[in-house]
């Protein structure tokens, strides 16, 4: 069997996460790990009774085959969002739906990426991106993110190096290290790669989560027809419902169709509809402020715990928004061996490793705040700051 | 933008088959162009009572993320099927749920197929097929079908030929002919294959839509450690939620699950509970009885009109089951100078020509009979053997 499998698959590598996640589920494991946003927070009984409208009122229609484009009510709503929030102006012919964003890296994969491709992505980067274009063996070259966003001078040298014909970030709350991309950082980003012939794609899961700091300007707006963005309901409503989309210039949106087809046909057409029957009788942004109020909340507790129980060498990214923190121990420690340690005091997260495109020694890790209680997160980081401490402290774990 | 396209989707044609179905949607055409189950035997009322179940016992689990192989209780059911239907052990690991069987051909393409590699295709073959391994530059094979099933010698010519890594196949009432494979044929299929570096992919999503005839051993059994199968719920349940299946050898299982990962995480858990509540509430043996006694009575009225109506020259399949017949024209009529003309009749079908791999003078045309009652199938069938009489009648059409 295993001769007839395609070069691209083979370096691809079976999820890590995955294998933390299992040993998160385990009881009396207190789990930093996890990607998801608050399940106790997700709208089930709006989205029970939406649900039950839809299949009475239109169940035959919802439940045969459906537009590859998806639907088109759902497609106008995403629309005028755009305008509403970020005063953009997307024609509703620019929007294809996906089955969740992690189809939209795959589709753009696949229409725009030939093996050895130069793309360029942020280090540490989205994991989910760097599985999807690994598929298509794209030659990633990684320019480094902190504080202010993208490092200019790296991005300069890799347009000098290569020609990348896409750039990957997350510019709001990234995954996974928490950071946001500044306005003046944008507008760097934006003019070094104006006229060049690379595609920004813009993945904005967790946009709308902002706790504190002020919104900069869409890339759509400083690098228009040459950004693609991408979107989710995952984080803001539910994730279960796997809805996303693209938004594109038409040839492209014209190929993304074609590719949508050969994949999956189209997005069930139900789930579309219970999605846009749900921001049309209830307040999205009601829902998204009570969200905000508690991962605000739990950020907050996090980093009161940090301050409290790490020492003083860790350092940490305070986040605006979305999911996540990011922690750097100081050499020798790595992630890994506190990961070890970790997990028999029964708390775990995520090494850096599998953000990174190409290998070293990994001393970054992540921190999910969005599924754990603030009292939780208190015992967790202290649990974590001792096992820190403990290898700081013992020479003979190196 | 043009010049960042991959190479993969420079070829794939937008798909035909979409133009047609417009045109059948508007009112007064009578469409034998769809590739759909009949709304009308949708079993609405059953899932919106599920459903409201699920989403209120498990409301916030299903909607959260879940897991990339599929439901577990919906694995097992389809397991049980197996055995149960056609006397098959899958162990339940053997089993990847997918976003329809669409997504299945991706995965399959995906993780088997490099550009260039021979793919043996049946010739006609299954439009969707053909689209999901050209994205993965698969260089067709295509071998015909007949009455019996594979043209043997025309499959033992390609084996030497080349070394397919695929052979693709719908055995039972296939789409678009309408054909099944004898025993006979499949087991001189099978043994011709046996011990190739080739994997069979035994599409079945019609097989348990029989009205006549009896069904043939499963590939699986004739060669086994060889065959992939895949299914769906589409034609049997509903095709909106979107839900198929892979049942393959395990090392290419695990490779399946990490293209799986990559292209959209995970299906959608709710559709998925609401399925396997379907299954486990109702019976699907009495569902599918009422789809095969509307569906086969829909096929004699179409073969009666058929019968009385067309000329004598014009020959077609006799399904013992599925959705579909196939119709061949004598020369020099060719399909989409019937469908023009037929189109202006006010009657709809699809022209033969997406289902081959090399082009060449088309003659044959799909005729469904799923979703249209027996009275509109006979004007239908008038209107159309008109049409054709008129064409052979004309001289100066050619």
């Amino acid at each position: 069997m295993d001769q007839l499998f395609a070069d691209r698959i083979q370096d691809v590598p079976r999820s890590f996460i995955r294998e933390i996640l299992n040993l998160a589920l385990q009881d009396d494991i207190i789990s930093f790990a996890g990607g998801l946003p608050n399940r106790l927070l997700f709208p089930v009984e709006e989205i029970r009774e939406v649900t039950n409208q839809v299949l009475s009122e239109s169940g035959a229609e919802v439940l045969q085959y459906g537009s590859s484009e998806g639907d088109i009510g759902l497609r106008e709503w995403i629309s005028r969002r755009y305008l509403e929030k970020q005063g953009l102006e997307i024609p509703v012919e620019r929007i294809l739906i996906t089955s969740g964003s992690q189809q939209g890296l795959d589709l753009l994969g696949k229409v725009l990426i030939n093996a050895g491709d130069p793309v360029l992505i942020e280090s540490p980067g989205y994991l989910g991106a760097i599985q999807a274009f690994s598929v298509y063996r794209a030659n990633f070259h990684p320019v480094e993110v902190n504080q202010q966003g993208m490092d200019i001078a790296q991005l300069k040298q890799t347009l000098q190096v290569c020609q990348p014909k896409l750039a990957y970030t997350v510019s709001n709350f990234q995954n996974p290290s928490g950071i946001s991309y500044s306005e003046e950082n944008k507008r760097a980003v934006a003019s070094a790669l104006k006229g060049q012939k690379t595609l920004l794609i813009d993945d904005d899961p967790y946009g709308e989560l902002r706790f504190s700091g002020k919104p900069t300007t869409p890339f759509w707006k400083l690098l228009p027809n040459q950004t693609v963005m991408l979107g989710s309901f995952s984080k803001v409503v539910v994730p279960g419902l796997r809805l996303g989309w693209i938004v594109a210039p038409q040839s492209l949106i014209d190929k993304l169709l074609i590719a949508k087809q050969a994949s999956d046909l189209h997005t069930s057409l139900l789930p579309q509809r219970m999605m846009h029957r749900y921001l049309t009788e209830y307040s999205l942004d009601q829902h998204i402020a009570s969200i905000i109020e508690q991962y605000g909340r739990q950020r907050d507790a996090m980093l009161k715990a940090i301050e409290r129980y790490f020492p003083k060498q860790i350092n940490v990214t305070r986040p605006d928004g979305g999911m996540f923190l990011w922690a750097t121990l100081p050499a020798p420690l790595t992630a890994k061996a506190v990961f070890d340690l970790a997990v028999k005091e029964g708390v775990v997260f995520v090494p850096g490793d599998p953000f990174y495109t190409s290998p070293h020694t990994v001393r970054t890790l992540r921190l999910n705040f969005s599924c754990v209680d603030e009292a939780t997160i208190e015992t967790g980081i202290r649990l974590l700051g001792g096992v820190i401490k403990r290898l700081l402290d013992d020479d003979t774990a190196f």
